[in-house]
């Protein structure tokens, strides 16, 4: 029986996209095919896709639902997600035997592999495209699980996270592809007949992957992982956070059934909710079978697992301290307005969101005079009071504490030192069961840099601490040792100097993190645009591997190599 | 003052060679710059190079001195290698202070970045042609520290090993240079003005890079992680095996030389000899400034290094079991032939020699008729005898045994089960003391295939089992059980069914290993050409990374980037 989706259809539908892709990440200029703006999906937008209220729909029609994937080895059912803005879910996902699911997966990997690397990245573009045309339900589904505000969970976990997914398989077809299919070789031997060879290269997946997702950006976090993996030939294996199931429950849905209209064994990617408190992440991460692992969380488990998951490749993102050093500016006003909205953000509940902004005890100069520490951080807060006065557009941006703990940190930051902005609880009236909080700023001393500093943490929420250094130089060595001993996903400065701006740019080349200079308009420095920037680097404690690059994919799959005498 | 090798003129000489090397990478047609032959090398030959007798002239001129590379840091000096043949080399090398060695090699890493992947390329080249134009000297240096014939030690440790250096710098720099220096960023917003971004992106090295040598290829085995990790910004230190010092020590003087002269810090390559059982391979892996280590050499001391060096990338070729699969051959004599040679080959001594024939115990058919087991195996026995018969011949293909414990393997084994193929004592009149041992093959039944099954274990040397099995269906059982648990850096096997092809095929493509299918003329199993073959596939358990790949060069470094608003 042929399938629905034949390799020359795909090529037709999805090459364009594969290649566009492929320019991008080679140019790194802006593109992407993901609309931004919700109103680009629905009848009159993306073709197929859902617009805003048929998405919503989908969503609530979901709820309360059990979800079978058709998987094997399903003996049982569980849920019990709540959504951080109040309403229980209700949606039951297959319990996982990995016993018999796992096998089921294994034996996958022939056809799949032998399809080669075009045929899978053009699938993938396919899933990709299923789960555009769907960004409206997802994005509900992202926001009742890690608690973002409507558009962020729109624009993060839809086209951004589809960005992200698809510059994954750009870079894994372009890896599989730098070798050929197959080589004649032939070495001269002088007078004699030269030595011939027939050669063919292989790509081979390596064994099933295991994706272990993330509360807060289940999509964004996981498609890098999930589409890389299985565009190198390796069925996926998504154990999302019990508490962001659907996003990733709906993905593996869809993933499966173009698997299966293109042919596939949709056992390629399935899904292993789990039990409370079961804790199946350890089981499944050292399985024998389990050959790579993308995971995004605390060091504590991402430490874990690459101590004890030794069979498999493991990429981790986990916990850093993000600084933004402040020394001068030329744009007082837009510095000001920019670290503000970087600080509200999904109430600073990104891996990317500044923690530590240090600042001169003896002030700084701007475009506006002199500036005290004092009045410095004064201002940073009056410019956050000012973004978040007005609770509906607080409420737009803050979204809601995604958990209890970061709730409890930010009720716990007062104690650190003197607060120069308090945290103030904002009612979201659609939901008000919501836990909605402003971000608190605390200042601290730079002086006291022994270890146990609270500035010397990931504090993740809500927190920033305004650090008062002796000198730009003071707080040069500050952040070399932040990101060296804590690891950073992101670091920012702020400065006219062209010496200063080279020293931070030295310790950022020395300790292996992502820069951001100057930034004074609509780009923050807690995103990353796929296709130009990369997130982490990869060369810091706070992740071994950055988003996205050939050291991401390369060891997904192995060449293997067939020399037959010609 | 400026260099005397700028950007420029190394350009002019290596630029186009190395864009030959990009495109054999890519191409994987066969293709050198490094002659194979003797001959080809002195005053009639490449430009600038020692021939024949100059080459033996400068490595006489270095025995019995003190080998002054002039790094600091030198706090003694070290020495003490017995050649296999015979004599003591006499040569002293600085024994270093890590702790000052160390430090001012990280010093060196700020211009290399700087420099740029194409310069450092270039660098690379010149110090690979200054290795070239020395290759005789430097085979007698192999010879004279692993036990090779000249002609081998010529030709693995020249040509080939700078082969296999050449095609690791393409692929770093090729690596390097997939993101562009810089892009500009513009974002639509609509109706407003574009968001703009300036960016750059730095290749960062990771920080001091640790090659531990081995005693049986010190320079072809080196060279990959030697130039992936200089080419990618790295420092190298390179810990030789104290018996083989000498061919690294010569190499490590050429890259200081090179350097000096393009104006960058010598001390980007530098050398740390140990004196006589100090170890200090295990205290260098762990210090923090190490990132990158190059390992080759015992699975015990590997998978030490795997545990315990957790700052660092850590990249092994370790033990493994290589198998042949004999089913049926319509080149009965080719086979033989080719099957004698690669046993005798360095009598074994290759992490790529056959160790385990699988053969069906009812025998094969072949083109000169049915061939039992009994027969195949006495026609085995009968091929090497053949091509040993003669001693000047032997002693030409065997070399020397490189140490005791190779020879105790070897007298072991006839313990092991019934020998079909006793090993001789071969004189070499050059060298008498040099221990010259053809190679013993000995029977074993694969039905016995419990874990103690000696086939189940590498047997370094020149000591190979012809295994029986009941099919070639349980010869494929046995292929994948020794591939899994075992590893291989080579597979052979000789059919004329496609569907058994098809079948070993599938355990190498499951289990990640390299085929080599049918070779009867003068391509072996255990050689492999650099640009075209992979050594290796980094996805078994015999060694995590190939030579060379994308995988190999990817996380040697660090994409920074640094934006600014434009």
């Amino acid at each position: 029986m042929a399938a629905e989706l034949s390799p020359e259809k795909l090529s037709e539908i999805h090459r364009p996209t594969l290649d566009q892709a492929l320019d991008a990440i080679r140019t790194r200029a802006y593109w992407s095919p993901h609309p931004e703006h919700p109103k680009a999906y629905g009848t009159e937008g993306l073709a197929g896709s859902l617009g805003a209220a048929e998405g919503k729909a989908a969503f609530d029609a979901v709820l309360n639902t059990r979800l079978d994937l058709g998987q094997p080895g399903t003996d049982g059912w569980t849920g019990g997600e709540i959504s951080p803005y109040g309403p229980e879910l209700g949606v039951e996902y297959p319990h996982a035997d990995p016993d018999v699911l796992l096998p089921a997966m294994s034996a996958a990997m022939g056809s799949w592999r032998a399809a080669g690397p075009e045929t899978r990245a053009l699938v993938c573009l396919e899933i990709l495209a299923r789960i555009s045309a769907r960004t409206h339900e997802l994005a509900h589904a992202v926001m009742h699980t890690s608690g973002q505000a409507f558009v962020m969970a729109f624009q993060a976990g839809g086209p951004h996270a589809q960005d992200r997914g698809l510059e994954a398989v750009a870079y894994a077809f372009e890896e599989q592809t730098r070798t050929p299919r197959s080589a004649d070789w032939s070495k001269p031997q002088g007078k004699r007949d030269p030595l011939r060879l027939h050669k063919s290269y292989t790509a081979a997946g390596r064994g099933i992957s295991l994706l272990i997702g993330c509360n807060t950006f289940p999509t964004w976090n996981g498609y890098p992982g999930l589409f890389a993996s299985l565009a190198t030939g390796n069925p996926v294996l998504v154990k999302p956070h019990p508490r962001a199931v659907l996003p990733l429950a709906l993905t593996v849905q869809l993933a499966r059934e173009v698997l299966t209209q293109a042919g596939f064994d949709p056992n390629l990617v399935a899904m292993a909710a789990e039990r409370p408190g079961e804790g199946i992440a350890k089981t499944l991460a050292v399985r024998p079978e389990v050959k790579i692992i993308d995971y995004t969380g605390s060091t504590a488990f991402g430490d874990w697992l690459e101590t004890n998951a030794r069979q498999a490749q493991v990429y981790t993102e986990k916990a850093g301290v993000n600084t933004i050093v402040v020394d001068s500016t030329d744009d007082y006003r837009g510095m000001l307005s920019n670290l503000a909205f970087s600080l509200s953000l999904y109430s600073g509940q990104m891996c990317t969101t500044p923690q530590n902004i240090l600042i001169p005890r003896d002030g700084i100069t701007t475009d506006s005079g002199a500036k005290t520490y004092e009045e410095v951080v004064t201002d940073i807060a009056a410019a956050v009071n000012g973004l978040l006065g007005d609770d509906a557009r607080a409420n737009g941006l803050l979204g809601a504490l995604v958990n209890p703990d970061v709730k409890a940190r930010l009720e716990g930051a007062s104690a650190l030192g003197e607060v120069a902005l308090a945290s103030r609880t904002v009612v979201n009236p659609d939901f008000p069961e919501a836990v909605v909080r402003t971000p608190v700023l605390v200042k601290l001393d730079g002086a006291e840099s022994d270890d146990d500093a609270p500035y010397l943490s990931e504090c993740f929420g809500p927190v920033s601490f305004a650090v008062a250094v002796g000198s730009s130089g003071e707080a040069l060595d500050l952040l070399r040792r932040t990101i060296r001993e804590k690891g950073a996903m992101t670091v920012g400065a702020y400065t006219t100097s062209p010496e200063v701006e080279r020293a931070v740019e030295d310790v950022c080349f020395e300790e292996s993190a992502q820069l951001s200079l100057n930034l004074t308009g609509g780009v923050y420095v807690n995103q990353t645009a796929a296709f130009s920037d990369f997130h982490g680097s990869g060369g810091n404690p706070a992740a071994n591997a950055a988003l996205c690059d050939g050291a991401f994919v390369s060891n997904r799959f192995r060449v293997v190599e067939v020399r037959r005498q010609a």
